[in-house]
C-alpha cells in the first residue's frame, strides 16, 4: 500500500468541547498527550487529532459552531466534552444551561453527528472541585448532568468516557486531604499536567482498543 | 386572476417567539387580533398568519427549532420576538443567556432566514413590569437587551417593531400610578386583551403599509 | 413539692427556625410530636416547647429576631435549626448567604444565647431533595454548610443534632427508587408526617437522655 | 471656654458603610475630603470624622457589627451608606439582599441608633454602572432599592443624601458619551477623585447648613 493510500486512511478525531479542551491542544494538555500515547503504540499514522475548543462553551454553544467548527473537518470521530459551564455558570453569572435544553442540544448535537455517519464518543464533565466527599458547591449538579450525559449515551449507542465517575475514584485514593484542587486540576476546573495525562489515558482506554 | 392563483399569492407570516406569542393564537390574542385588523383593511386574503411561540423560549431556543418550525412552513414573512426570558431567567432559575451569546443565536437565526429571501421583522421585548420610573426589577437590562436588538436590526437591515418603546410611552399615558402590570400586561409580562390589541396595531403600523 | 414549684422548674425549650420549625407546631408538627414522645416517658411536665419558626428565614433573619421572639421567652434550651434557605435562595432568588457570613450570624446567635447561660443546640439541615446519589441539585452547597455548622458545634461545645446524616442514612435503606420527595418529606424540604415523627426521635436521642 | 471644653463639644460623625465607605478615609476619599471642606469653613475642630466601612458589606452586615465598630464609639451622628451589594452579589454570587430584609434590617439599624439619640444621614446607592439611558444591567434593581432607602428616611424623620439622583443628574452633564465608568467612579462602582470629591459635597450640602 502506498504512503498516499494510507494518509487517505487516517482517521480523523475531532475534540469538541470548552477551555479544558482549548488547552489540550497546548504542549502538555490533554489531545497532544493522546497523540504522544498513540506514538508509543505506533499508532500515530492511523489517527488526526483536531481540537475544537473554545472557552465558556456550552452544549448550545457546540450546537451553534457545529457547521463551522466540526462537520466542516470531515472527522470520522468526535469527542464530546462539555457541561462544565452549564452548570457553573448558573452561579457565576446567571446564564447556566436548564437540564431539560442541555439534554435537547446534546441530543442534537449527537443526532447531526450520526447522521454523517460520524463516531460519537461523550465525556461527562470531570468536576468543578475535588473534593471527595461532596462538599463541592456544584457537585450536585454536576452529578446530575452526568447523568443525565450516560442516559444520552446509552440512547444515542455512544461510547462513554466517564470522567467523573474517573476523577472521583482517583481522588479518593489520591487526595486523602480533600483538598478542592491541585489533584489534576489547577483551579477545580481546569487541568494540570497529571489530569491532562489522566484524561489522555482514560480516552485511550475506551477509545484505542 | 383565478382563485388558485390568488392563493398561491398569499403571504406566509410566521410568528416566531416565547409564550406571549404562544397565547398570541387564542381568541384574543395578538396574532388573532392581526388578522381581524388586515380583514378591516380589506387585506384578510393576502396573508396567511402562523404562530409559532413556545413557552419559556430564549434566542438559542429559537435557532434550535427554526428549521422544523419556520423554515419547513417556507414563509415570506418572520416576526422574531424574543428576550424576556434571556433576561428573566438570570434571576429566575440561573439560566438566562449572555449578552454576547444573545446577540450571536439573533444574528445567526436572521442570516439563515435571510438566506432563504424571507423577511425578517425583529421586536425589542416589551416589559418585565410595566412601572414607568425605571424602578422594575430588570429595567436596566431588558433595556440593554433591546439596544442590542436595535443594532441587531440595522446591521442586518431588518425593520424593527419598537415594542419596548411603545410600551414605556403608552404606561407614561395611561399608567400614572406606577403599577407594575395590569396596564398592558396580567402579570408584568404576558399581555392582557389592551396588550394583545396593542401590540398586533404597533405591529401593524410597521408591517402593513 | 407543691404544684407550683413543679411548674417553676419546666425546663422551656425554644424550636428556632424557618419554614419547618413553622409547620412543627402544627398537629402533626416535629414539635407536638416531641412533646407526645415527652409524654410516652412521663416527661410531659418537665418541658414547655415553644416554637419560633418563620417561613423563609435565613441565619440572619434568625439574629435580627432572636430578642423579641427567643430572649424574651428566657428559654432554658434553644434548638438552632437553619440554612436550607441560606442555600436555596442562592439559587431560586439570589438572596442566599454567603458561607462566611452564615458562619459569623450564626456564631453571633449562639454567643448570645450562651450568654444567659442558654443551653444551645444545633441542627444540620435536613435536605433539599432526597435522592441519594448525591444528584439533589444543591446537595454540594448543603453538605458544605451541614460541615460548617458541625464545626460551629464543635468550636462553641453545642450539641448537634446531625439531621442531614440522618436523613441520607434513613433513605439509603427507604429510599431505593432514588426519589427525591415522598420518604420524608412532601416536596424535597418540607416534612410529612414520618418526617416530623423522625426529626421528633432524633432530637429526643439527643436532647432527652 | 477652655480648650478641653471645646474638645468636649466636638460632635462625632461615624460614616457606617461597605468597601466605598472604607476607601473613604483614605489620602483623596471622600471623609478625608469632607474634613478638608469643614477645613476651608473653618469648622475642623467642631468635627471628629470616623470611617466604619468595609468590603462587600450589606445591610444585614451593619446591623451585625454595629455594636462594635459605631455604638461603640458614641457617636452624634451617623452617616449610613449601604445598599449596592445587596443588589450587586444577587447577579455576582446569588448572595444578595431581598427587598423586604433590606427595609428590616435598615430600620432595625436606624432604631437603635435614634434610641441612642444619635441623628441618622441616609444615602441612596449611588451607582453600578453610570449610564444614564438606564440600560446599566442592575438599575431597575438599584431605582427600587433607592426607593426603599427614601421611603425608609421619611418614616423615620432621617434626612436624605440621595447620591443615586445626584450621581444621574452630574452624568447627564457630563456623561455624553454614556460610557458605564470613568466619570464618577473607577468601575462603575467605586468612586475616583472626582467622585469622593462629589460625594464629599453631597453630603455637606445635607449635613453642614
Amino acid at each position: 500500500m502506498s504512503a498516499f493510500t494510507l494518509m487517505q486512511q487516517k482517521k480523523k478525531i475531532v475534540f469538541f468541547g470548552d477551555s479544558i479542551t482549548q488547552a489540550g491542544v497546548g504542549p502538555k494538555g490533554y489531545i497532544t498527550r493522546f497523540g504522544e500515547k498513540l506514538g508509543q503504540k505506533n499508532l500515530k499514522d492511523q489517527y488526526e487529532l483536531i481540537g475544537a475548543g473554545i472557552g465558556g462553551n456550552k452544549a448550545y454553544d457546540l450546537y451553534l459552531r457545529m457547521e463551522d467548527d466540526v462537520l466542516s473537518k470531515n472527522p470520522d470521530i468526535v469527542v464530546i466534552w462539555v457541561g462544565v459551564n452549564d452548570v457553573w455558570h448558573k452561579r457565576t453569572s446567571g446564564t447556566g444551561t436548564d437540564a431539560d435544553k442541555f439534554e435537547k442540544f446534546y441530543n442534537a448535537i449527537i443526532k447531526k453527528l450520526q447522521a454523517k455517519n460520524i463516531k460519537v464518543y461523550v465525556c461527562t464533565p470531570a468536576a468543578i472541585g475535588e473534593k471527595t466527599d461532596y462538599s463541592n458547591e456544584l457537585d450536585g449538579d454536576l452529578n446530575q448532568y452526568s447523568k443525565l450525559i450516560r442516559s444520552i449515551a446509552q440512547k444515542n449507542n455512544c461510547e462513554l468516557i466517564d470522567l467523573r465517575e474517573a476523577f472521583l475514584k482517583y481522588n479518593l485514593v489520591n487526595n486523602k486531604e480533600n483538598k478542592e484542587s491541585g489533584i489534576l486540576t489547577t483551579d477545580r476546573v481546569h487541568l494540570n499536567d497529571k489530569g491532562n495525562d489522566f484524561v489522555a489515558d482514560e480516552m485511550m482506554k475506551v477509545m484505542i482498543k
